[in-house]
């Protein structure tokens, strides 16, 4: 019987997950740091904001001299200084003085609120003022938003749009980040060939070699892809050259047992299988080993089944050379149809979903690359062998995988 | 009175709409083509598969040669051929011949099913089955997946790993696609200084170039990014000099009305404004123009506001400047407690919000870039004031909203 010891999905992660290998981190400018991964904690050199400042354009005053002004007891201020963003004034304000300001000035000496351009009316160096104004009205004081020494950002943070704003106000112009994994993808198959408008008898256009590179590049992680003969010798070669300047192998094709398929005995001759066969369906036939002490992920030769293989097994791999976990976002849909899966097997189907339901299946071949077009995973764990419309399944958004 | 004519959301948005450019074409390699947009539809050059195709590795048979072979009645088939995948046979079964078969190779003449290699016995030449199979069984059909001619594909789609892979199949290997918008990014202020661990009194850490240089980026454009004094000729010169260059301009700072700042006069000076001033919360001051027909957004200062501005109005304008449509997409949530909005303003605030709930606030103020981690906009139109507790609300997730 072929493939007599399947490895149950569980244990087939948890060896991957005893194999893994972390990357050493490099500093880095933090304009080149957006979708890079923090090795380090951040830690707030200031407060933030770091003075008292005005969130208006305006007039700074002492509230105390507002107490009893009113629309019909206005009240002029004499205005003695400007201060603009970026600037601060030496003034101290004495009894019914105002300083006019900007947004994000600091607050002068003397002063406790704003009073904004559009409520006052001005004439030479005049302001008058219609209404009392509290204490702190329109100031942001020191600290409100970080305060100096905090920590704001843990380690292993993948830094987006808003954690790079964070940092920069921390005060920090470098970061250390975790490097970028490299991974070589070499595509098997005598098969396979470039695509084209003409198309040999027995040919079959590489499609592998673009949609599990797209799935690398998503990962945050840099791909360099070669397409190379089912050979022994050179795949011998070319895995063993590969392991000196890539921080992990992915392989495309030869995994099932034929003539012409030799990617296993090439790993198995050369370094140490880890297994070989998973209970899941797509994606069944993915052999996983170490070769000079580097990931050797053997995908499926058919796309939907070696997409699969990358989504449950090499994307958490490759997160997690980078610092970051990542798990399987599960979340639950109810089911609009009966479904069949096969004892034994975890299902991993492709099914179109939306915020509330699964609403139909896609084509179930895994070489039909267009059933991923607007699907996502239903997952149909092993002991289950039968859904029913109205059950709440498990399933797995492809875009909640995206670096 | 400041501002007295905000201009509607809907009315700004429909401005901007009014005024939008859409970049020209280029031709690319596939393998390049990952997060580019199409600018041409996708034909299919062939079937896919383009021949009946073994799903096993086994044997192809003719399945009327087995229908009375049982495990108690085994038959030999003479094995006449091997078949890799990549090649095929020109050898035509005849009664009780088999041929051996690769996953992916083409099913040989005479041939109608295949029989897995785990099913059956070998003996030298000689293949025993212990079964019958049904015609087509483990033959995967010409043209089941595509059809040859088929439109898998159309114009202004986003190519990601999903359709790179079609996009391979149909046998492009260079695609027509959309160019990159090119934008530059001014940051004003003369408060602003590069991140450092030491900060001058009145000084702040220039965090606006990072932030929004990051949104930029997850828009699949391009950013180059300037910091310029708030100086009314050299604004001119630098607006002047990006227009030629650049695909669209976004200033940050400069859209209050104070002595300093003065990226309204400059625009309105060599350009046209289309409008000043937005009914939203936090983003009010956002102005928009067109400088030499090239669209210049002026954002806040302040870095939330700035950040919302972006969301709400120059994402969509440069998603579709690369051929892709881009709605706000909201998505309805029960709220946990009492909110008060302001009347005639649409709210934008930030919230923290999960699978079914909107949970808490996040701190307000507009210079609170610690808001945004984690935190998605909460969206309350301008003519309600309160939400209750259990209200469902709209709310807008950050990561909707990523390229």
């Amino acid at each position: 019987m072929f493939l007599p010891n399947l490895k149950s999905l569980k244990d087939a992660l948890k060896c991957i997950e005893d194999n893994q290998k972390v990357l050493g981190t490099e500093k880095i400018f933090l304009k080149d740091a957006h979708k890079r991964v923090l090795a380090e904690k951040i830690v707030s050199s200031h407060d933030f904001p770091p003075f008292d400042k005005s969130t208006r354009d305006g007039f700074a005053i002492n509230s105390k001299d507002t107490l009893d002004i009113s629309e019909s007891n206005p009240k002029s201020f004499k205005i003695i200084d400007f201060i603009g963003a970026g600037f601060f004034s030496g003034k101290t304000l004495s009894n019914y003085e105002a300083i006019e300001i900007s947004t994000e000035a600091p607050i002068p000496s003397g002063a406790d609120a704003i009073i904004m351009k559009e409520d006052v009316s001005v004439n030479g160096d005049e302001v008058k003022l219609f209404s009392k104004v509290s204490s702190d009205d329109f100031i942001y004081k020191k600290g409100k938003d970080i305060k100096k020494r905090e920590i704001i950002l843990q380690k292993n943070t993948l830094i987006d749009f808003q954690e790079i704003g964070l940092i920069a106000s921390a005060g920090y112009n470098e970061v250390e980040v975790y490097k970028k994994p490299k991974i070589k993808l070499f595509v098997t198959g005598s098969e396979l060939v470039q695509p084209s408008k003409t198309l040999e008898k027995a040919k079959i256009m590489n499609s592998n070699q673009f949609t599990i590179s797209s799935l690398i590049k998503n990962s945050g992680a840099i791909v360099e892809v070669e397409h190379i003969k089912d050979d022994f010798d050179s795949l011998v070669d070319s895995i063993n050259q590969a392991t000196k300047e890539f921080d992990a192998i992915i392989t495309t094709g030869g995994t099932a047992i034929s003539k012409k398929d030799l990617i296993f005995d090439v790993v198995n001759s050369i370094g140490k299988v880890l297994f070989r066969g998973v209970d899941i369906r797509p994606g069944k036939l993915f052999v996983c080993g170490i070769v000079n002490d580097t990931m050797v992920f053997n995908f499926s030769g058919s796309p939907v089944a070696a997409i699969t293989q990358y989504d449950i097994f090499a994307r958490k791999y490759i997160f997690k050379m980078e610092g970051v976990d990542f798990y399987l976002n599960f979340v639950e849909r109810e089911l609009l149809f009966d479904f069949s899966s096969k004892l034994g097997v975890v299902d991993f189907s492709r099914f179109i979903a939306d915020d509330d339901y699964v609403i139909k299946m896609v084509k179930h071949s895994s070489d039909a690359t267009s059933s991923l077009i607007d699907a996502n995973y239903m997952f149909i764990d092993k002991n289950i062998e039968k859904c029913k419309k109205g059950d709440l399944v498990k399933v797995l958004f492809f875009n909640s995988m995206t670096w």
